[in-house]
């Protein structure tokens, strides 16, 4: 049993609207599993579709951070925030793009001890003060990204990223939403095993 | 001059893709300014049209929230963020709404002084209790909706409108957002003394 | 309503000592009403008395800080400590003294936003030390001052109007105070238009 | 050495204006040596005199809080703002009014172990309350007080006194106030033994 | 590379006194490796040999708490001091004596959203009273245990558990102490197939 | 009366293991008194031995701390645990080795007061790092530590005390721990006139 009530049942998702109904059975297909964050939001079908729009915007945008480098972000940032969908989640997710079992495990107990290179340290720490302290960001944040070799359109990706799950953060704790079980494991063992 | 540099200029209206430019257009004829948000945002068009469209979903849902209440939770949930942009954009269209010209002020310095009912002071902590701490939402929290006669539906509502501010907050935030300076006088006087 | 009942009524400025009452009622010729700060206090005359004698010698002071830059510490510091009535009277003053009629908004809501000097944002600084953390003053906040060309003496008067406030505050929020309607309005439009 | 150069010079006695000089003296005749209180805001004598007719508006006031409760107070908030000064001078007086030797140094450090009534832990809630987060007074805090036979007049003088000692914590803080030697001991051992 | 440099270098298990060698030897017989918390407390006998005993006499104590359930306050309390060592290490052996794979990651995440009985949510809820404000321990926390069928002996072996690991989570901070790489994935995969 | 109950009795003294028994005693003999420390461990004789050998690890071991500055670190640590048993009986140990009877009130207030030396300071703030946030502990706290002399095995002293006391103020807070009436006064007055 869970400590708080899940107050939003999932719809079927033969109910759901055409596009949607295509675009879940598609993961299905693609992951063999359904994330319960799309089960989830889409009792509420134009909340999903900008969610899904606004999540792919930043994951999916060509820039000068790597795949793994935003998954960093999000599970730095969904740590401090209590969101254990999006740290089991998106761990698996990072587990698998940066080929480090441990990455997401160390980034979401204490990013002072995360295996990362000094300039994803930096990236974290901008990451976190949007999270954490918004209201203080000042020059002297933007300078130690600059210190590392990131521009200003480097910070607001970043920064964008923090932004977008501290939405999504909320949702998962306000929605109850629970990781399915696939993503525990997953990227913590080689394939093969996995598939065996 | 401001404390934090503006490191994120705005585009030339008449260079975005022309969807923006036609619902920019549409605003500035409708409000006589552009708000800020619109500028600073739409240097990234598909951050900006999911950004539209959550908050259209959000804020235009016919629901058992009046439109000045659901401006009550951006208000209050923006100021724990100290975010200047939001507190005074949506501040003026709470004043508008509710014909209230206390009523932002109010909330934006301490709910508990504001001139709400006890249902809207439950709303009020519900909202609160996903921006601030949602890591620790209870049954406790939705039974308090309850007794004043909220659903789980008007819950998500609430919270869902305090989490999509918790994302716009921090990109004003990060994004150095000033308030265009129209908002800071809208709603406080009777309308045909301004137009006079 | 308001969510905090009124416990303390104010009394009939008649009833009061000769001394108070001339003072009330010269207030009330000068400024059109009489603050409610001085009506909630007068139930204590000595405690009046002195919360009077005080303000006045910090905020009549001649010093190197001008009359709006006294008022901005007290917008800032009541802001933290989420004093309604603070905010939203002493905003009035300071949008009359400044002659800036957003200053008052921006250091309530994030001063790190608003349209200030530096040498002004390093006052305001030091000012929130004192109102939150007065126990870890530093000789590095000292020295914070005098780069911006502040003297110890400086200091004092800028501290002092923060620990002042740090009272004033706190029996606003104890006796719901709460802000003369006139408050909210004064200095943001142009004199003419108030009385025409 | 100290950690915070002390920058305010105390100003000769024979200086100062003469009420102030007389009552200095005064002080000095009956307690056998000057407070360094006095010493510190006597540079500044108008908020000086406003001070002290702050603080005897108070704590000389006869009302249902004895004196030994009165410094109760002053002790337990002074040492939630850190000020040094006001714990050692204030635990010496209320040692000497209540006659328990270890009821300061409970206070300043856990008031939950303080060897208290239950009404006087209540008094010391409420206070702390007043201290630390004004803004969320509620209802439910004059209740509390009112379980234990406190009037709201009551609640205005239990508070009243924490926000006096919000000023007066952060003025000491500020000005590297320095208790006397003579508070330390004062109070702990018998009268006889300490003038033997 | 780790963001905190490693300024204790563990000695050679051979260097070691005789009783810390053998202990060390047979530890890594049993388990396959020797847990680096052993590797780096060795540098210092005294403090080792007292942590061990410590340690032993609280979590190999029969007592009406399970083994798993003296884990679960393990990895809760270690997660809100951000040990990265302690989540890992406890979380895999937590993980073998629940039998349930996915609890140690949800308690490190969010315990609210943990699958644990409501009288488990209870005894955690008491832990992080001792891990976070021990100073503000009531006679309530006592009776909510009291609620859950937990007695004043079972108060104090929760309490003890999660101030063993007050200590060890700050010893591990300081020292850089990172996981065993086997920690990882320990427990989550059936034995037969780690094995195979 | 206080305001926690007291739910572990101490155990008759007679009723002990020998050698529990025979330290007692010879403590008694030594110090006039037992302090509770030792009445109330000694209900669990296994905790009870840990606990004094990883106590006498970490105060007797002989390095680069003076007797004093080990507890000094003590004092500070336990003020911000809130743990009035270990702020009284150490601050009285304290008083004994330092000679200096202001040094424990002002460590247990504000150590930003307290007559102590530069190195004495930057001690004090890397033990306070340990005690309020480990997780943070970063190259830049072990480098100021190196500006004032201090070595990495210096570091691990003063953090392993502050984290020692993380334990041990929390078991006081868990147990009611109160202090022997001695301690209050111990070190305060000249011995011979706390003889005579």
């Amino acid at each position: 049993m869970t400590a708080q009530t899940d107050r939003y049942p999932v719809p079927d998702i033969n109910s759901l609207p055409g596009d949607m109904k295509d675009m879940l059975l598609e993961v299905q297909e693609k992951s063999g599993f359904v994330p319960n964050v799309f089960l989830k939001l889409a009792r509420r079908p134009d909340e999903f579709r900008a969610f899904v729009a606004y999540h792919d915007a930043l994951m999916l945008r060509e820039n000068s951070l790597s795949k793994a480098e935003k998954e960093m972000i999000v599970v730095a940032t969904s740590a401090v925030n209590g969101c254990l969908y999006c740290i089991v989640a998106h761990g698996a997710i990072l587990r698998i793009y940066s080929k480090n079992p441990r990455l997401a495990d160390q980034l979401a107990a204490n990013p002072a001890k995360a295996e990362i290179t000094p300039r994803q340290r930096a990236m974290i720490d901008f990451a976190m003060m949007v999270a954490i302290d918004s209201a203080e960001i000042a020059d002297s944040d933007f300078e130690m990204l600059h210190e590392h070799g990131f521009t200003d359109d480097d910070a607001w990706d970043i920064g964008a990223i923090a932004a977008f799950f501290a939405l999504s953060n909320r949702m998962a704790n306000l929605s109850n939403m629970m990781p399915n079980e696939e993503f525990y494991l997953m990227g913590r063992v080689p394939r093969e095993k996995k598939k065996g």
